[in-house]
């Protein structure tokens, strides 16, 4: 028996048809696919003819999440090895905080073929569709994407936010929600104007958006007060004020 | 008569099947497409039966670079009010460095409606065509986009390359060919260690791609010995060293 292979699929923001063609024909193809409850996975029976495929959900998994992530890497190989072509399906970009590096790795270390197709990462699309470019001519020549996933104040953390407020680019947080305060105070503290604009946007891209207006100083309150939830992304920077003008 | 739309169409790094399907079907419906020479232009006919479109290739307007882009907002507008559904392919993302607010904010101000299709950004792309992620658990936790159309040297950058260099995450430049020896010297010269690894891609996901491996120090001397020119991308960061290792 031959071997299969893996292919790391980046699904995009949400709705399917922000899939790649690339991704989609993997997925077409596919023996097996795991997904989670990221990107379009949701959404799989609208656009594909899953009757003769495996479809494992990771997210159901019953373990810690280290460990989930480990059973993961282990049925990706398990089932590559045993000569099935395997999709991992994710939400956004494989390389942008989606652990796809990790899973790459774990496959060469196992001998199995692994490829990437990249995706539309969440990153800049949500912003977007709520009408914020993450950059501008004349307003900014830089973005920054950062986890928040760790506060800054987390020894863990490997990001320098008194740097960061004064790179003078748009902030694009993912994975911020619990600690937007002290994200926000952070960069406040460090001396970007309390006036930046900010914008938060929970399920950017599905029909669930909702978008939230507010500064680098009122954001926490903002997101509070309007029960902003994860998956949400928000910028902080000039860009973020556009949009009301556009 | 009605009036038309535009849709500003993020096509990619380059090959044709890195499009969204949502982009492929806008496509499909255009009654005018307007290209450059990004993205998957060149590729047009391979995917679409462009035979009842009009194709204007606005990167060969006859006039100076900033005129160009007038006459590019007048097209799309003009086209628009005629009735037409107009395209606006474009490389990459249309809100990194694409100038798609600009051409959405030209509409609004005609009564033109307008609305932006992701697409998957070069500056993510092109480096994991390369092995490299611009993330990686443990590694970094954030990724800066800038662009190196200014020198750090220039007054009008918006950039603190000084702070850049301090902020932790990988720092991925896209438009910087030209100025690289001076944005690698502004980022040593800040404290990043120059041994930290850097890649710089050329072409990325076409059959043309060209990889160089160095450090923040060689880049350079690297991408000047090898003759990288652009489009290209330079990731500067840890991640820069992992593909090798992967």
């Amino acid at each position: 028996m031959s071997i299969g292979e893996v292919t790391l699929v980046g699904g995009g923001p949400g709705e399917w048809d922000l899939l790649t063609i690339r991704g989609l024909r993997a997925l077409e193809a596919a023996d097996v696919i795991l997904t989670d409850h990221l990107g379009p996975a949701s959404q799989l029976e609208e656009f594909l003819d899953v009757s003769s495929k495996e479809l494992i959900d990771v997210s159901k998994l019953p373990y810690g999440k280290q460990v989930a992530q480990e059973r993961t890497n282990e049925l990706l190989v398990e089932h590559a090895l045993a000569g099935k072509r395997v999709v991992r399906l994710k939400g956004g970009d494989p390389y942008v905080f989606g652990r796809g590096f990790e899973e790459l790795q774990v496959c060469a270390a196992a001998g199995v073929p692994c490829r990437v197709v990249p995706g539309v990462t969440s990153a800049i699309s949500v912003p977007a569709a709520a009408g914020v470019p993450v950059t501008q001519r004349g307003v900014t020549h830089s973005f920054t994407v950062v986890s928040g996933h760790l506060a800054p104040s987390n020894p863990k953390s490997l990001v320098d936010w008194e740097a960061l407020a004064r790179v003078g680019g748009s902030i694009c947080v993912i994975m911020g929600v619990r600690h937007v305060r002290e994200i926000a105070a952070a960069l406040v503290g460090a001396g970007l104007p309390p006036s930046t604009p900010a914008v938060a946007v929970q399920e950017g891209e599905t029909a669930s958006q909702r978008v939230v207006r507010a500064t680098a100083s009122t954001l926490a309150d903002a997101m509070e007060s309007e029960g902003i939830a994860s998956p949400a992304v928000y910028v902080i920077g000039e860009v973020a004020g556009l949009a009301s003008a556009g």
